[in-house]
């Protein structure tokens, strides 16, 4: 029989992009324990060349990962819907908070929006209230600004999740 | 009668953003005269995450911005499509190759792409032959290695011939 491995914490942070309002959500996870660290948003000010507000997200994303120092991150996939003009506009917003973590040398991983809400509440169709509601249990001392917030905070404790699940899979495999 | 205002070159970078390729183009505009100084374009290695694609893109764009040197800068006005998917691929890059002359305190201008074609060959719907054509007269030295350079270097060319414009009519309204 080998030792078990000494858990370390491991810091995520989950990014909820948008030109407006760009969510994010630092959490510390310890097996199945999960810490909340921080929350907030950036918000662009609006009436400025696209360019200008894409390095205020930039910037804000920044300012964050120096300061929390998050170890690994999670975005949302976009959902896709027929009007082009939104999707780009979240496309460049996702560009640039997906970017922000990859100049720290973190990789970010992805996850569906119903897998969010699976992972979270437990069903794939749970609405806004049932997701507030489960992060007011899973992390009691957060109190997120902005529904974005709220959403970054979700897709990290559904990366928490997954990673595990992922890790636990590999030593099954290994044993 | 004042005298008139020595005119400085202003050097000017195209981008023709893509999450497979990029194309950047650098030109010097002094009045009517166009300058070519160099073109390129940028391809993230295929298979990496999207977050270490969108990293490549910004490492290339940051490089020749860093070497080149412009004051100014353009990309083209994106044409959404139907397909969803391809506006969201296409939205992240050019957040992304609009955020790097953002980074480097340089605004974007954005063109509309019949703006482009009408700049360089005088009509809303040329087809790519009639700009590579153009291009041989307007800047003989440049031989850009791929469709997405030239485009970069067309992009270029219409922002010297709006900004001049632009200029123009400031000096009308001045007198």
């Amino acid at each position: 029989m080998t030792a078990l491995p000494i858990r370390q914490p491991v810091r995520i942070i989950g990014i909820d992009p948008g030109l407006r309002r760009t969510g994010w959500g630092v959490i510390e996870a310890e097996g199945n324990r999960l810490v909340y660290v921080a929350c907030g948003s950036v918000e662009p000010p609006e009436g400025l060349p696209l360019s200008s507000r894409l390095l205020a997200i930039h910037e804000g994303l920044a300012s964050v990962l120096s300061q929390h120092k998050p170890m690994e991150a999670a975005v949302e996939q976009t959902f896709v819907n027929k009007d082009g003009v939104a999707t780009l506009k979240l496309g460049q917003a996702r560009g640039v908070a997906m970017l922000a973590p990859a100049m720290f040398g973190i990789t970010v991983a992805e996850y569906a929006p119903n897998q969010v809400k699976k992972t979270v509440v437990g069903a794939g169709h749970a609405d806004k209230n049932q997701i507030a509601v489960m992060l007011k249990i899973l992390l009691p001392k957060a109190e997120p600004p902005s529904a974005d917030a709220a959403d970054a905070l979700a897709i990290a404790i559904t990366h928490a999740h997954h990673r595990q699940s992922a890790a636990l899979r590999l030593k099954v495999v290994g044993i």
